[in-house]
């Protein structure tokens, strides 16, 4: 333990989970530095770790009549604190979801704010400036915040620096993806802490906007394993009006320190008192199927801030979208490919999407501007108004509500955010006009405005002011390439999904162990638009200038229905390959979007996910398992279901000779394709052998 | 003259005025530097400079289904150039502007278009990108600018750097503003270019936002006179999509460069071939009142681009606003102060406007937000659209045309700009609503975009954006803190004022030769909203806690309104002091504001401006002179009025005693309020001496 960093505390409070399993101790130094540490069941999880801030103030304003500027001077809010008062409480109440994976949420934890005041900020001598450290401790882990309170000598301020620590108590392994201010969108990583530096480098590809943060910087939500057998994962809560924060490593006493997205003229925040940050939050269990079963993220957010949420519905759609993916058509209207967008296509898309029950079609591609619009920072790119002259955009719209579904919309800003902005109130209109109610945005190529990164704090408000002004519209918020969710879907439930990391887009890219970990991770703060469903993993059976290959079996992408849960999903695939599996595509038409409940059955990241759900308001459960690249048999136990009852489950595997990573164009894509159907009568005593191929996976349904 | 910059020159081109006076010379060197000179009178007044960039390219868009990122190579185009072709052209129009100094504007130059090739032209060996080279030499001036045409190896790319030099042929006395990325408002120095670096420092005041280039950096436009009387000014004209152009001077060779106004990351401009860069201009006169009669950067804009310009009108007005600057209420609802635009004040505002036969009355602070706006880089401060609970909005819009008069609408936007794109739709249509028909931008305080400077390429373009969506809506623009104008109001006669230099509102700061050099300088580009009509120098007379005196008898307020021509005039002061001189007040009513011609009788910059203008559709002249803060006697002679006819003329005048410099708070500053009127009959023989005070002035009207 590393004790020269730590002087003779003057003041300690512990604070008590619930079950008393967890204890967090918050204490000030005789130098007036404040630190937290956090043991589970006596372990040590959390080592004595820094909170604190380098701010610049007081922005206290002026008088505007001397048009003077604000000079402001850099304060040290990490030290030279007096303590001034400790609160606890004990919270306990249950919460309804408007969707997601379980009808009732329980909230329950125990609360200590701790106000302490700088003696000395600077130019107010003599004056304190409070700061408030406010801990919620769950029988599962941690939240804290830091709150400015309104005050007289502290309104407007900049953040220069968040000296929050995690010193984590040994060299765990870790699952991680590349700290980036602009980009989510890369495969994890196994490693120990440790091997973070040395692998860094390998987990980087080029993406369309990309700012790697440093040799040993990850994002979070942070997924770890302690050798004796405890998870810890590190995230973020109710991120608002504030950068995103990415975790660095320092080797030598294995802590991360948050690392705050920093605006064009390198900023880490602008705050107003009162304000407070994001929850830090350290999740500990003992157990992998724990994580998934956590609320933590979406307790520490706000209740729903929207009065009326009728309006807001799973959705299940398709989309004339994977043919320009995949590089058969392109978006763009007089592309030599050929546009996907035109009338006559997405017509027949609307017939195979309505005739087998979907709710939507996403439609790319079908607006102006994308002749011309990716990586050069140009300012007007898009109006989001204006159809391409092939895309009949009222006829295509009363065809599809005459079919009983809906076109989704699809605002693609080139990052041009400053001219989304100026367009958000006529797009979100002309939406409305013609019955658009949900809408994707993307947000591909680097930022408008110059300097700003896709998690800076403009960017967070952006992304949260586009929630609200759909909200007003009552539209559903489908984004991609936004930042990485914080559980704000619970105070605005219209924010269905992001993508906010790679999915399937990214084809042969994405490794077999992708989706073990992401329930672990990217999940813990929302939904994911994944857009799983494919059924052909040979790219070149579309365009024969693809040489992608999608290492995963069919049933594995069953699975993902169930194991990724989101009020939205998508059957990625397009209608012609779902035409030569109907039978499996039976699985994608049954399976339910909202739930009542979650039980997960088996887990362990990176390795393999069974979950079970039970859908909200109908008697069906659905389970869905995946593994890594390592072929898996393992037992489902029906227990999760109602004793005595008898139940039929369609039972979706891998065929023997099925294999979802070697099956490169040499070798031949049949093998990921190979699947069984069968139907068995299950009650909760039954007890189901199943065999999982490489990067493999199997679906059941049960009615 | 230096000579070693110069290789063999191996094409030249030379262009002559149309009077044959002036002769420009393009030259390209052995090793393909373009560079060009200019003489008057075979007098040397810009010798050989260099002409170029340094850009990034090639920019052209990569396939968006790769989303990879465009990497972007440095590139040369300032040397390497081989020669394709020149062609010569000669232009002569005359045309009629909606508003301004005279009716018809002849427009009559020589032109010369030089296209260069560069070979080697990185990342597309073997190909050409092409250059344009358009120089127009006028009997005044010339103009040139870059442009890049529509080609396939260069589309977009970005500005590292603009190479345009100005080599001066000697170390001319000039009248300069010291070179900042986000304020105008200083005062002017008149040195040696050889003293510009010893001086700059004690030009510089602290102002809201402000960003000071360099020390030997000066804004345009320029004005320079040489030994031998010759009176040289560097500006741009028609100032689109592109940044800002500093010039800042090199003592060695006494030469300026360009240096464009970055962006938040450090570019100089995002260019999309076909482009144009704004005219480089340097007007060469041999007399200083032909440099206020040149109308040459207005000829350098393209033509009016409204269809319907019958909305746009002279506009004379009073404003709820003076009693704010000076301190003596707030613009701000609660504040200790009061609150200036409160309904019944305001009421009080507009029947004495109506009485006096106004059109308008600005009124700042009726909105919310003014409590807490200045200084702390706020995203969101004001609506636009909420006014304060004691400004009766619909009410006061009602009151004031039932009197004949109009309410101007004032946006201060706090320089968070993003946040006004949001609201500009409805900003403009709820000023419809009410009948507004003109709006008072303003931008004090950092931009946001953070690290975005006011004079940056997203600041032209937002500038002009709002000048388009103004004219959408059928409103007038009179802009502040906005960049100095470059003609556009040519293009877009809604923009009817700007302010970007220093006004009255600075009260004691402006210096008594300020408004000498300002129709040399600023008012090249467009007409000033400078707020004269100051008839209380003593600001303590309006609030006891200020000491601030201004520089300035009455009458030289009185002949602002001549001197400085603009089709909107503020009465800046409050109706208490114009009660006070009414027999004064009669000269700011009957003033015009829109002009059939205008005569220049004397001018020498930083010493004294004698201008006569007649009104249009009406038989009246008006007369304004300003000195400095020297004492002079001057003839003014009536040549100008129609032979044989007889006129009688109302003429203000200082009063013996009067003095507009020595009037501190101790002396009093009862003399500079001291005048005379009197009336005489006048015809175009007439020649009559007129003194004026020291920062004194005099008007005249005849009819």
């Amino acid at each position: 333990m590393v004790t020269s960093m730590l002087s003779a505390q003057i003041r300690t409070e512990t604070l008590l989970s619930p079950d008393g399993n967890m204890k967090m101790t918050f204490s000030l130094s005789e130098d007036g530095t404040p630190n937290y540490s956090l043991s589970y069941s006596d372990r040590e999880v959390i080592q004595p770790s820094c909170l604190g801030y380098t701010l610049r103030g007081d922005a206290s304003p002026k008088d505007p009549m001397t048009y003077m500027r604000v000079s402001y001077d850099t304060v040290d809010m990490g030290s030279g604190f007096a303590f001034v008062e400790a609160v606890k409480s004990e919270f306990d109440e249950t919460w309804e979801p408007v969707w997601g994976e379980e009808s009732h949420i329980r909230n329950h934890y125990n609360e200590l704010a701790v106000t302490l005041a700088k003696k000395d900020f600077k130019g107010k001598a003599g004056k304190d400036v409070q700061m408030v450290l406010r801990f919620r401790l769950y029988d599962d882990g941690l939240g804290f915040r830091y709150e400015f309170p309104t005050q007289d000598n502290l309104k407007y301020f900049i953040v220069m620096d968040e000296l929050t620590q995690f010193r984590m108590a040994g060299d765990h392994t870790a699952w991680w993806i590349a700290g980036d201010y602009d980009t989510q969108e890369y495969n994890y990583a196994q490693t120990r802490l440790s091997q973070i530096r040395e692998t860094l480098p390998k987990m980087i590809f080029n993406n369309a906007s990309q700012h790697v943060v440093g040799p040993t910087a990850v994002q979070t939500s942070l997924q770890m394993k302690t050798d004796d057998g405890l998870y810890v994962n590190i995230h973020e809560a109710a991120l608002v009006d504030y950068p995103t924060m990415t975790l660095i490593l320092n080797e030598e006493d294995l802590s991360f320190k948050a690392d705050l997205t920093p605006d064009a003229t390198g900023y880490r925040g602008r705050l107003c008192a009162p304000c407070t940050s994001p929850w830090r939050t350290v999740m500990v269990v003992d157990d992998a199927r724990k994580v998934l079963a956590s609320r933590l993220i979406l307790n520490l957010n706000e209740p729903c801030a929207l009065e009326d949420v009728s309006w807001i519905r799973p959705v299940k759609f398709m989309g004339v979208w994977w043919e320009m993916i995949t590089g058969l058509r392109s978006w763009a209207h007089g592309s030599r490919l050929g546009h996907g967008a035109n009338t006559e296509n997405v017509k027949k898309y609307i017939d195979f999407a309505a005739e087998h029950g979907f709710d939507a079609l996403l439609v790319e591609g079908w607006n102006e501007g994308w002749r011309d619009w990716f990586g050069n920072q140009k300012d007007e790119v898009f109006d989001f108004v204006t159809p391409f002259p092939d895309f009949d955009l009222p006829g295509l719209n009363e065809y599809a509500h005459s079919k009983g579904i809906k076109l989704m919309m699809h605002h693609e800003t080139s990052s041009s955010v400053v001219n989304y902005e100026r367009c958000l109130d006529d797009a979100f209109a002309m939406m409305k006009k013609y019955g658009y109610d949900a809408v994707k945005t993307g947000y591909v190529g680097d930022i408008i405005p110059y300097g700003e990164y896709h998690y800076g704090q403009f960017m967070i408000n952006h992304y949260n002011r586009v929630l609200k002004k759909a909200a007003e519209y009552k539209i559903m918020v489908n984004g991609h390439e936004a930042v990485r969710p914080t559980g704000i879907c619970r105070t605005y439930p219209n924010l269905v999904g992001n993508e906010s990391a790679m999915g399937m887009e990214f084809r042969g890219r994405v490794l077999p162990h992708h989706v073990t970990v992401l329930p672990f991770t990217r999940l813990q703060g929302g939904p994911m638009d994944f857009t799983p469903g494919i059924f052909e993993m040979d790219m070149s059976k579309i365009n024969p200038n693809s040489k992608q290959q999608i290492h995963s079996t069919l049933c594995k992408q069953l699975a993902l229905y169930v194991t990724q849960a989101s009020p939205i999903q998508m059957a990625g695939d397009i209608p012609e390959n779902y035409l030569k599996h109907m039978d499996a595509f039976q699985f994608i038409k049954d399976v339910a979007l909202d739930w009542e409940k979650s039980v997960y059955l088996a887990a362990e990241p990176g390795d393999y996910i069974i979950t079970a759900r039970k859908a909200k308001g109908a008697d069906e459960w659905f389970v869905g398992g995946v593994t890594d690249e390592n072929t898996r048999e393992m037992t489902v136990d029906f227990s999760f279901l109602e004793p005595g009852r008898k139940y039929v489950a369609k039972i979706y595997t891998d065929a023997k000779d099925a294999d979802g990573v070697n099956n490169t164009i040499d070798t031949g894509s049949e093998a990921c394709v190979k699947y069984e159907i069968k139907e068995m009568k299950v009650t909760s005593k039954t007890k189901l052998k199943v065999r999982m191929a490489p990067s493999g996976g199997f679906a059941i349904s049960i009615k």
